[in-house]
């Protein structure tokens, strides 16, 4: 099959291995794959990744090695850690954590920068016809966005940072914005906190932003390795901070004023494909805006050099090879 | 009065001026004081602070400012943090968060290594006759163990990991070791360990301990700037690790495995008073094992080098230049 393959580089392969099936694993053929910051981490050396990258799809099933036929010519999006099934972890339903787990385009499993990803029958979810395929694309980043609910207890007087306007930043302020908060999303790009506030949610320039610790809750979302010591200028004592980024170089830092404000950091990372799904069917949030271009799978060195470019948001692979999306 | 004074190098001063009384302040003449690792990164420049350091203390009160004059002659240690008592954070009882607050020894406010200090009345508490000077010296930094306590729900089979057999982590490990856990404390000094297990809490010496992320709870008290990162070796993904360790200086980490094991950091600082006196009163923990050393004050320069020592646990000095404690 034709495939992005990364060994220290990124290159094209038109004969990588079509996936084999494991047992109540399913074939999907990828539709639409979006490029995401890890995955551009993971050019840099991140988790020291070898293999297809690419996470963010929507595709059709076309094989299913056991199990639940039905599946097959079904439209989906899929959760993409695959646990043990029978560790502590997969056992209470937290496969994300499985220490044995694989993570498609991430850890010990081929991803979706390819015409076909295999993946267990239990990760899938269906698409409804009424959302397009680049919408679905944003279902797993969104997911991301929705575990900060699963996480935090949000009160209504509550007042949200959201710090970083790249696409995870973007997503976390929607999402937050569904709930009844006061909540603020700083970037660096006018454009792109536009897309927030046609949604109705405030923003500011970043630079503008007095530091001062006034947030109950600040969500770290800035894709820099910088961005958790810049954070806590921000957080109230006692306050939280949601960490969001991960990077794969280290950085100079001095955490004392986590101790000293006794802040509460929350990791969070991949999150619940339910909510999000409902809140795009429901037009709850709507993730159009955020997409920059959908480049066809042939032109995939274009596509990572526009998702490198800072000006960018969601750039989309669409793996047809047929160019840009009608729907669109 | 006699005082040690900070101002980028530690000196001795005996015409440095007394306190004056601010309304409901006492004035409280220091028996002990004990040195705390805090104290040496402040003459490191942690936070900047200029003048008597200091804030680890037994005394008697000399004079009361307004208020209960029966505290005259009572026998008492004190609260550090001294809040504005009209914002948010003061009137919900959270003056150590206070931000216009003033911290003895620390913050705006000078400390304990002098013959007086002057604290808010309500800061203080009385010490029974039962208690000895030492062992009262103790009460501060055991309140900062018992704070974690405060913050962390602890279960019957949660597995915890103390790391740094410091004072404070040793603390930490008697007070974790106080609930219904399975508690282990880490450091790399042999015979500082002895003084846990032989309250029948388990140590291991760290450089023996498989990096393995299996500990529900993990408190980070080595007083290392890599400390942070060291510990998150050992914290299960959905785990919390506690950070205890202020220091001046900053040091590279990459801290994405927060995020990729979901990890709650929770800052910890000072904590109850109350807790921490029952403790000692009831002898469910014996402190006395961490005295390193008594000294006079009028040998100062021989207490800070003896504190800075990797082989010490606590140095208290007697700040009435008696020498040793007959209580001892």
């Amino acid at each position: 099959m034709k495939a992005l393959v990364f060994n220290g580089t990124l290159h094209f392969s038109d004969t990588y291995p079509t996936p084999r099936l494991k047992k109540d694993e399913a074939l999907i053929k990828i539709s639409m794959a979006g490029i995401c910051s890890t995955d551009l981490e993971i050019l840099k050396g991140y988790r020291s990744f070898r293999g297809v990258p690419g996470h963010e799809f929507v595709g059709i099933v076309e094989k299913v090695n056991g199990g639940n036929q039905k599946l097959v010519g079904k439209r989906v999006v899929g959760e993409i850690n695959c646990g043990c099934g029978t560790c502590d972890y997969c056992r209470r339903g937290l496969e994300n954590h499985c220490p044995h787990r694989t993570v498609i385009g991430i850890e010990g499993r081929n991803g979706v920068f390819a015409e076909y990803v295999a993946l267990p029958v239990k990760n899938l979810h269906n698409i409804p016809d009424t959302m397009s395929d680049e919408e679905a694309v944003f279902v797993e980043p969104l997911a991301a966005a929705f575990e900060i609910l699963e996480q935090v207890q949000i009160k209504s007087d509550d007042r949200i940072l959201v710090l970083g306007d790249g696409k995870l930043g973007i997503l976390c302020g929607l999402v937050l914005g569904t709930k009844d908060a006061r909540v603020l999303v700083a970037g660096k790009h006018s454009d792109k906190l536009d897309s927030v506030k046609k949604q109705g949610i405030e923003s500011v320039i970043i630079d503008t932003l007095p530091a001062r610790k006034e947030y109950d809750i600040v969500v770290e979302a800035t894709g820099s390795p910088h961005g958790l010591q810049n954070a806590l200028q921000f957080v109230k004592p006692r306050g939280t901070l949601i960490m969001k980024t991960t990077v794969a170089r280290s950085t100079p830092m001095n955490l004392s004023s986590i101790v000293v404000d006794e802040i509460h950091v929350v990791g969070s990372r991949c999150g619940p494909f339910v909510p999000a799904l409902k809140a795009l069917v429901n037009r709850k949030i709507d993730v159009r805006p955020l997409i920059t271009e959908i480049i066809p799978f042939s032109r995939w060195r274009r596509a990572v050099v526009r998702a490198r470019d800072r000006n960018s948001l969601k750039i989309i692979m669409d793996m047809r090879g047929a160019g840009l999306n009608k729907r669109l």
